[in-house]
């Protein structure tokens, strides 16, 4: 949903509850208003007449306003709801408290408050929040004591108290906002329609976000895809270690998806995930001051070795990479440092460099076309003045177009120069690691940009045989298929072994001679889960034998396992291991980002060393390839120690196709295909195993 | 080398080159010593009748001092140490510079200088250096324009600049230093003097270090495994990354070890290893001013829930773990606490809480023997004063055993409630992961601390035949050894596949039938590396087979590489890989630390997955067990899926020996047993590779 104009910059802004008694909501909310806000700020209060000097009305729809903002009580708040949405206010805050975190009668409430919206098409932030800011009009209809700092970043927080924390905190940073919003319980807005809002905005530069969960996984990814293609989004999402997700689940009661389906989210969107306060500013800040570089090379300029070794650490561990500088540029750098100086990279311009300096070997590494971005790093010295580096950086920054980070390695006494170069949108760090983490920050979005996710391949398939295999599932209290539903994958174009399942000794006899080489049998049951610990599989099986093995294998069920229904017995080609790399390809359904599809090494490996990467579905081509080299054994595929490399175009498309079944039939809750033999001349799968809701097919 | 005492609480110093010409090194160092050095301050100068009022003296000699301090040219401080010595100085701080860091000349000067030192025998600092300061005598030594605030943490820096830059920014957050010290050149005194002087100084509560190489690796250890047992030791090792290590050996020349070989040290020692500047301190604030806690289960006390999960999510990715409250203390939180807020952990107070709020839950939690630590979140709220929650939290702190740390979640408004906790020994932070990660250096020493490392078994060997094995490579012009030197594992109880190599086909027809079971055969030839390359491996050999395939493996030898040396074919029984996991036992030497023991999974995985763990030789069963549990692999050797566990007790054992082994023979340069087969019946080495040093045998 987009968002109605007038949230943002109201004409005329109605306070409902508003009042002068101390300490309460309505009387931080008006000052807030009446102190900053370009607009008419009205006072409604059925119990005075005026409040901070302006009439009060009786009712929100008296106003003429075209925001209102809510601190009444909860059980009254739905009717100012519902009477805003009467007088054709569009916009409303909810910041009153008492909704569904407190519990089913809240619940109750907050179902009122949604379904009142959705009759008048209202749009509501909250409730149970601390308001919006918009740094433009000057509206802060929010009852914190701090106001933010005009800026070109919106900021969207599931914290109201992170707003607060976040304000003041920024603010000494220099660090501004455009938008703020407190999104509260999240009742009618969310993060997907901030998102989408600001990704259209031509105010806000950077979309920043604390968030402990995302209600719509899908329309999120979506809005945000298309966000990134113009504004980098920063996301913090709490919860994602499991401690985090125990204390964030107990906190705010929400089902959450899983942390990998999040990462994969994030990845798919093009959203840069953060671990900490600090690192979503410090990101902030770089991609809201600074231009994208032209390539991930950096160069570090510093008047002290060792700073400069932590900087060149940092980058090691980024995005970024140390860039080597030419042989001109070196030429250039000796004839404007000191013999003593380093003219490789790291720049090292030494301790008695001044301003000046710094200035020069910084524009002649900033001219190397190898170099795409600097970091430059000041400790304190009896001849820099950091007032005047800071001049002279903001010169730099002004005249070229490759982005700059800047550590200043000292207390109070860089204070001023810090805030000059935060007035130039240069944010100042103390630690090379995070001036480098900051740099990364764009380093990071500029590869969002140039990922090209491509499109879907739309594989042509026989879905009706597929529901139609799928569909026999009704027939299991469990919900689960095995071996006996390989022909779903033959369906989607996945290879598979020869294999035929048989009902008679001389079926079997006729199915292995059918098949080149010696065959695998195993016993079909829905109701034998492990099939080797009942004698269920053997292999290396003859065509001769096969018949008297098929007799084995049922009569061992038959005493092992009475009760287990018998389908029959699978005969299939064996498995090229030798010169073959055993892959998992398999699915998942995530309870917000819906199909979730996972790739990794198979057996045993998969369990113990969990090597595994997983994307959204639907993926494309290029995501199926990037899966490839996500994980860590990838050089088992591509030909490690003179092994010939497996056939890498068959596993992506096998993943690919995966991914087409599982959208096609929202009814697959999981599937796994282990193994996947991955060989030289191609793959075939070799079991599978699958849980499908009947219900939803 | 202990340091004569003195260095740090001289009565008398001389400052050798002192002078009060503007914007010398010998008017900075004057004017920091006569304002706040409690002792007399000497200035040596030929040229000068007094500096700033203090009669000069012509010579070093001539000044009665117990510290000289030099910042003459190089050229002439070599002969002030000389004199120095002769007038029984025993400690120097040369600040000059000019040595080993300039090139060959001066590498020449500070060989003069470590000799004239050591004829002596006096303690010299630096050359190259910033100078050295020590809080209770107010003595500072440098030349630095800032200087330390009194305190408990001794801090030494391979970077001069670095010491600048930290001395008023730790001053800005509370942070006082003992003593500092800038290593420059350590031609002396270096790293491993400073940690084992604090580590027995009673002023010292905490040794914080900024080194970018170690000189000599083995003492460091054991001087830094001495102090830890009473002392926490943090260093930030930079050159942790390739880029790192790149630019660290560009900026010094020194000769570092690897950075495995680092990490395996620390640990070894109890060190403990931070990732950054900021990271350094604020683990050492934590380290300083506060207890160890009893267990690693903390709590979190916030009066906003997003916050408290962020540092939830922080104690995930910690040593430290979320504690579980008993029933008692939630009843008793339920009492302290209105309705709406969490008694779970962790404990949300609400925003309408006041100082006093806090503290009482505080006390709650931490009267609960599941807690040994606590994290208190503070969001700006209208009814939450700063000041007051600092005056209460210091008055718990002082109360209480338990430590806790403190986020201030908001800007300057907060500055004066962390003066007060600073004054309370009670470090603040704005970041709730930088909270969690101070209080987590407190969790990670008491580890250090509880950690038994035992000692090193002495196994019976044959140590004799195995220096004759090690003695056969003078033969070898790569100086490397194969699977004819299986005798080495023997001489050292390391069980070997019984194998026997043999000079002729009956003789293999003899070793394949005293074998039990198939055999696998293979050339053996210091010149064939690649065995399987050249068709010099066939495997599942009968005996009646032997001496054919012996003829067949020569011919193939002689036919594909001429040149070869062939020293016969070993013949060897089979590897149960079935039941038995591949794994690989190794040794490297590095030029820093020494032996250097390794363990991983063997076989293609050791070098695709890099699934090893690395510990300094000599160690212990403890150690040893300790490698098992670190690599990812380790659930394979403990029966995975079903599998039988492997004989782990022969795994360890193993390792030991090899541990031995390496350590008796520094000549060894390199081995490695790949694979060792671990089996539930014990274990097998079944090849072996080493590079061995003959000059050092």
């Amino acid at each position: 949903m987009g968002i109605e104009s007038g949230l943002f910059d109201p004409q005329r802004v109605a306070v409902v509850g508003a009042t002068e008694r101390d300490g309460a909501v309505g009387r931080a909310v008006m000052e807030n208003l009446v102190d900053d806000f370009d607009g008419e700020v009205v006072p409604v209060n059925p119990n005075t007449d005026s409040v901070f000097g302006r009439r009060s009305r009786d009712r929100v729809g008296e106003t003429d306003a075209d925001l209102a903002v809510v601190v009444v009580p909860a059980p009254e708040a739905v009717d100012v709801v519902a009477a805003a949405g009467d007088a054709g206010i569009k916009n409303v805050v909810v910041i009153s408290a008492g909704f569904s975190e407190t519990g089913s009668e809240g619940t109750a409430r907050e179902e009122a408050l949604v379904e009142a919206a959705d009759r008048h098409g209202i749009n509501v932030v909250g409730p149970n929040c601390l308001g919006i800011l918009s740094t433009p009009t000057g509206l802060n209809a929010t009852f914190s004591p701090r106001n933010a700092r005009p800026g070109n970043i919106s900021f969207m927080s599931q914290s109201g108290a992170l707003v607060t924390a976040v304000l003041d905190w920024a603010a000494d940073r220099g660090i501004g906002f455009n938008d703020v919003v407190s999104l509260g319980n999240k009742a009618v807005l969310d993060e997907t329609d901030f998102v989408d809002t600001w990704g259209e905005d031509d105010d806000t530069d950077v979309v920043l976000g604390y968030l402990e969960d995302i209600q719509n996984g899908a329309s999120f990814v979506d809005a945000a895809a298309t966000a990134t293609e113009s504004t980098p989004v920063a996301v913090l999402k709490s919860g994602r270690t499991d401690a985090g997700a125990q204390a964030a689940s107990s906190h705010t009661g929400a089902v959450t998806g899983s942390e990998v389906a999040y990462e994969a989210a994030f990845e798919k969107a093009g959203v840069l995930p953060v671990a900490s306060t600090e690192e979503l500013f410090d990101v902030g800040a770089m991609l809201a001051g600074q231009p994208l570089p032209d390539t991930d090379a950096t160069a570090v300029v510093t008047n002290a070795g060792g700073p400069g070794v932590m900087a060149a650490d940092a980058v090691g561990e980024a995005t970024l990479a140390l860039a080597s500088l030419s042989g001109t540029t070196r030429d250039r750098l000796r004839e404007v440092l000191p013999d003593a100086a380093s003219a490789r990279n790291p720049v090292d311009v030494i301790g008695d460099a001044d301003a000046e300096r710094f200035a020069d070997a910084l524009d002649v590494v900033l001219e190397d076309e190898g170099v795409g971005s600097a970091v430059v790093i000041a400790c304190p010295t009896a001849v820099l003045e950091f007032e005047e580096l800071a001049d002279v950086l903001a010169s730099v920054r002004r005249r070229r177009e490759e982005p700059i980070a800047v550590c200043l390695m000292a207390g109070s006494e860089s204070d001023a120069a810090r805030e000059h170069l935060a007035a130039a949108d240069i944010p100042t760090y103390f630690d090379p690691s995070r001036a480098v983490r900051g740099l990364d920050g764009l380093a990071r979005y500029r590869a969002v940009r140039q990922h090209d996710r491509g499109e879907p391949t739309d594989f042509d398939v026989d879905r009706e045989r597929a529901r139609n295999i799928l569909a026999s599932v009704e027939d299991r209290p469990d919900n689960r298929l095995g071996i006996e539903a390989m022909g779903l994958l033959d369906a989607y174009g996945i290879p598979t072994l020869d294999s035929e399942i048989v009902e008679s000794p001389a079926a079997a006899s006729d199915a292995a001679a059918a098949i080149d080489g010696d065959v695998v049998m195993k016993i079909v049951s829905p109701d034998i889960l492990h099939k080797t610990d009942i004698g269920g599989v053997e292999v290396g099986v003859a065509a001769a034998e096969a018949a008297d093995i098929y007799e084995t294998l049922v009569a061992r069920a038959r005493t092992r396992q009475p009760d287990a229904r018998i389908l029959g017995v699978q005969v299939q080609a064996m498995a090229d291991t030798d010169a073959g790399v055993e892959t998992i390809v398999g699915a998942t359904r995530d309870p917000q980002f819906g199909p979730l599809v996972v790739f990794g090494l198979g057996g045993i490996f998969v369990e113990v060393l969990e090597d595994t990467t997983a994307t959204l579905a639907p993926l494309s081509e290029q995501e199926a390839e990037a899966m490839l080299d996500d994980i860590d054994a990838a050089p088992l595929l591509r030909g490690a120690r003179g092994r010939d490399p497996v056939d890498e175009a068959a596993v992506v498309e096998t993943i690919q196709r995966l991914s087409q079944l599982v959208s096609d039939f929202p009814a697959i809750l999981e599937l796994d295909i282990n193994p996947l033999v991955a060989t030289p001349d191609g793959v075939a799968a070799v079991d599978i195993q699958l849980t499908v809701d009947p219900a939803t097919l």
